[in-house]
């Protein structure tokens, strides 16, 4: 990585978001969620991945699958994993990690928004290339469940545009869209 | 979509398949690989997803889960995973996969594969317009494990470059990887 380009930071978000009736709850943190955002993470040279959830229990849930790979019998079996998960970090509300993610870059970051719902938001290229350039930090905020919250999303100080294929249907996994969002901003 | 563009088709496979120490498995099914890979199909207009497993009880396992969104209690809950997953078709080979494939297309579909091993594979904008054109299906195949072994990658017509990003890492979960690669080939 070029020594100038802009550090990215992603935060998978629990509470709040919304159900499937568009109610505000907060949705319970998935094992696989946590491996595959690494992993992705780690491939398109994330700084750090936030696994964001409110309730201590959920958040020693998450420290325990962590941990089981980097400290405890999985280190031995796979390596790669290790490495990934290394890159999570777990925190309690979305302040939280913006704090850290501004102690580690040096400036707060810029909230980005992903969202299945908005179709006339920022384009990829755009964020591409002031990723790019020698600009802030920029955070991607993932919401689970059936996306982020309005009082959450109202925080991004910008929106990027909903992923979209030839069909009118895009209703992407989490793990599938954040895989995705991360490939068109940082790619080869 | 336009009705000249080739016919789309995506298998994953799990068998045969290589373990972490590149011994040739069969992989267990994981019920939300299905969910991922119908919702990523969907989104970028694949015309069927095969799931491939040899051994019975792992189609019954794949079947019961289609048929809980379809048909059973799931069916209520969720339209759109239950439109989603009628896209899967759960075959014991390969073989099975594209002559189903063949039937539905009229022509027997290109069989690319997809690999995180593959440094000097086909370019994804080539691939892309040989989709756009009038050309022949084509069949994407993914590994689960830790990829497809050699016999069965030997059979592909082509292989796609891997996924790289800015990093020396591109251990992808499949669920990750085969949406990225959707996206490249049909994402607007």
């Amino acid at each position: 990585m070029a020594p100038q380009m802009a550090e990215l930071f992603v935060a998978l978000l629990h509470h709040p978001v919304l159900d499937r009736r568009e109610r505000v709850i907060a949705s319970a943190i998935t094992s696989l969620d946590i491996h595959d955002l690494a992993r992705s993470a780690l491939t398109y040279g994330v700084r750090t991945a936030y696994v964001v959830h409110p309730v201590p229990e959920q958040r020693a849930f998450a420290s325990t699958v962590i941990d089981h790979w980097i400290t405890g019998q999985g280190r031995v079996l796979d390596a790669r994993r290790q490495r990934a998960l290394r890159l999570i970090e777990v925190v309690a509300d979305l302040d939280e990690a913006i704090d850290d993610a501004t102690l580690r870059a040096g400036a707060r970051p810029l909230l980005v928004l992903t969202s299945a719902r908005t179709n006339e938001g920022l384009a990829y290229d755009v964020l591409r290339q002031r990723i790019e350039g020698e600009g802030a930090p920029v955070m991607l905020l993932f919401g689970t469940g059936f996306g982020l919250a309005p009082a959450l999303a109202q925080r991004a100080d910008v929106v990027l545009s909903a992923l979209r294929g030839p069909t009118d249907y895009n209703h992407l996994s989490v793990r599938a869209a954040s895989a995705i969002i991360l490939d068109r901003l940082r790619g080869r």
